[in-house]
């Protein structure tokens, strides 16, 4: 989930398996920060990851920046046109 | 939805609801900023609206400050351990 680029992309799996894959990547690669990136309904489930490994699990942790975007995805079958929808990343900066 | 303090609450209710909400908000005040609070679920809502505003209606405006955290909620009935949830905060100024 988290690759070397230190970035993590927030889907529909329980938020604690993205807790899970933060805590791995920031001790392994003795990183300092890592970028959380979701899309539509999964937006409430970053801010949801961010704020357990915040607040359970690694304290010095920050959301040192946020930015909020619109992303056009193609149609779905049997649509004829494209959607937009809303993303969100979250920087998680340890101090 | 929005009072004289600039601040919409988001809920459950359609997007565009609180897109007109804040368009109304913004033209009858003169105002130049207005802040957009959710709770949980309606995060994604929240920026979903930001951009809708932002995009189609009012392009001058920018997401000034975005903050997120944690708010502990009142055990529902039945229950006995009070639930934290996630919340969030989007400003968003006119320039």
């Amino acid at each position: 989930m988290a690759d070397d680029s230190g970035i993590v992309f927030i889907g529909n799996k329980p938020p604690m398996s993205y807790v899970l894959a933060i805590i791995t990547s920031l001790s392994a690669s003795d990183g300092k920060e890592i970028t959380l990136k979701a899309r539509g309904r999964a937006i409430s489930t970053a801010v949801d990851v961010a704020e357990i490994t915040r607040r359970r699990f690694i304290k010095d942790l920050k959301a040192t920046k946020i930015l909020i975007g619109t992303e056009e995805m193609p149609a779905r079958e049997g649509e004829n046109r494209s959607r937009m929808v809303s993303t969100m990343e979250i920087k998680l900066t340890k101090e």
